[in-house]
């Protein structure tokens, strides 16, 4: 077990003191890097290159050596999983993410299998203990998952939507079939948080890129109720420390009390919302993690920082802020953004703290 | 003149006595109706549809016959405002809209002309003549508009978009071209709402489709001022009533209290708020259209009717409700599910009023 050379990160999700805010970006490890791009070229295709350790890990540590973030996150995505349980996936090109055999009913969900994660989601972990020893403790890694309602919208839509008729279908027809396959689907997300943690994740976010689509009641009973099943059942603590547990459901910045609620250490925001009045209305209970529009990196390089410095201010003094983008970075922001992005953070993070 | 038979829809809008809750549906003249396919097949494409006032009367009236409706709206296309400034517009089948040739810099700004509406978009009033002689008094016309903010993204996007980099881009490196491109939008937009209610449009509706993607305070700046500007410009009396104004932002549901600031009859709300909120934080301002999620319509008629009953008593006792999906009608639904949810409405309402 190697110490920590930069820890920022774990100690803003815990709201502990910091010198300066520390920054990541969701999708960090993504194709606007032209590094990445050649090694994805290279492995023959998305899903090989999630599945080969070592070039898994190779692109989840360019961000740390091109860019200069301050944790690392396990290049993967988030529907291993349900290839896991037996579904067939495939990544075309220039598509989105397809089952060619959706789930549509509930005998299909009844003979889904929950998966043994360190056995059909082996080389995610072999992936894991590559990056932890490529990093040698230079800044945490962070391990993540959809959210089972993410997840089953994939499952029963065969890919992304635009109506999301078959899911909502079952949720309003047939929702005790629908709890049926959350329920099979927060057990699998425990077993993998779980598991990437015992491998070496130092944190974990849960990404609820589609509870947003819901009304508050159905966001209630078919995502966060599943959510907080798996808060419930994961190991907060390894190799002697705390593992924070990041909760970022995109488009739920009504319902932020009740996801703070659920016991995560940090709730991830979009930029649909002033941080100041997120921090006023949830900040005692958790930190904070966002929220720059993403599109603010086809801005020049004074207008990013004039925004980092302004949400820097909106969030102010005191412990809590981990900074990041409100969604993932986009494919053509030029790499000289990203990084006046990153440094604009370091650059001016200081003043809020000590 | 003729007297309407059934003006609850205006007096819903303007906070009146009605005997029960009035109901229309966003796109009710829309693909979910077979004869609404027919009549567009027949007029060989989807502008020349728009472009032909004895058809596109015909699909504005069908709702009314076939579903019935308590208000129509006149069916034509939000872009045929940049199209009467000179932009190229295409619709594809199966493709969404297209402006071949974007606007992309202060020049093509600059060169764009505030349309005659009388004038390029004169179709749209000899359609609005026809509807309200065929309609004779049923129910009331509404009008409608794309926001200025989301008729420039469509005009520098090019069409629909998923990342909206051109025009964030613009908005961060050069908003004072933006700002001139919406403020050309707002005369545009106020004269040709004017023009409908000089035709005979008994209301008007905005559409902010594309808000809802900005922070609070591009959403300020850039949109909302842009339609407050335009409120500001309306002709509110016409045949000796008012012209009620709906203010609808999707996903903007963060910013009711400032939609409601800005002169505005009623907002326009989507379901990702609980309407007994809505109402407790603008509902003695402004009247509340929506909010039932659209794909409630996938539901079966039973779980239909609970849902409008759930909204009817989250609403409560009291004026100033206009029941509607909280987006438009999605083409897939069953035509037997709109019927229900409308009678569903029309019998459950009856005991929140009088």
């Amino acid at each position: 077990m190697t110490e920590l050379t930069n820890d920022l990160f774990l100690r803003a999700c815990l709201r502990q003191d910091v010198e300066r805010t520390p920054v990541w970006m969701m999708r960090q490890a993504g194709r606007y890097l032209p590094e990445y791009r050649a090694t994805r070229q290279g492995a023959g295709g998305f899903l090989n290159l999630c599945k080969t350790p070592e070039l898994a890990c190779e692109v989840s540590i360019q961000p740390i050596d091109l860019i200069g973030v301050d944790a690392a996150i396990m290049f993967s995505d988030i529907l291993v999983v349900p290839e896991a349980m037996g579904m067939e996936l495939t990544f075309g090109v220039g598509e989105g993410p397809k089952f060619p055999q959706p789930i549509r009913s509930r005998a299909d969900i009844e003979k889904l299998p929950v998966p043994d994660p360190e056995d059909e989601l082996g080389y995610v972990m072999a992936t894991i203990q590559l990056i932890r020893k490529e990093l040698a403790g230079r800044v945490p890694l962070i391990g993540f998952t959809g959210s089972p309602w993410t997840l089953a919208t994939y499952m029963v839509e065969g890919g992304g939507s635009k109506n999301y008729s078959q899911i909502k279908a079952m949720m309003y027809n047939d929702p005790e079939a629908l709890h049926l396959l959350l329920d099979k689907l927060a057990d699998a997300v425990a077993a993998y948080l779980n598991a990437q943690i015992a491998n070496g994740v130092q944190a974990v976010q849960i990404f609820d890129t589609w509870g947003g689509i819901l009304t508050t009641r159905d966001y209630r009973e078919f995502s966060l109720t599943y959510m907080q099943k798996i808060i419930d059942k994961l190991n907060r603590e390894h190799e002697g420390r705390r593992v924070p547990v990041i909760l970022y459901t995109k488009g739920g910045m009504g319902w932020l009390e009740a996801i703070a609620e659920t016991g995560c250490d940090v709730v991830g925001l979009d930029w649909s919302i002033d941080i100041d009045v997120a921090r006023a209305r949830i900040g005692d209970k958790v930190a904070l993690q966002g929220n720059m529009d993403p599109t603010m990196l086809y801005a020049n390089p004074e207008r990013i920082r004039g925004e980092v410095k302004d949400i820097l201010s909106r969030f102010g003094h005191g412990n809590g802020h981990v900074f990041n983008l409100g969604h993932g970075i986009t494919p053509d922001v030029p790499v000289a953004h990203a990084k006046a992005f990153i440094q604009a953070v370091k650059e001016e993070s200081g003043r809020y703290h000590g």
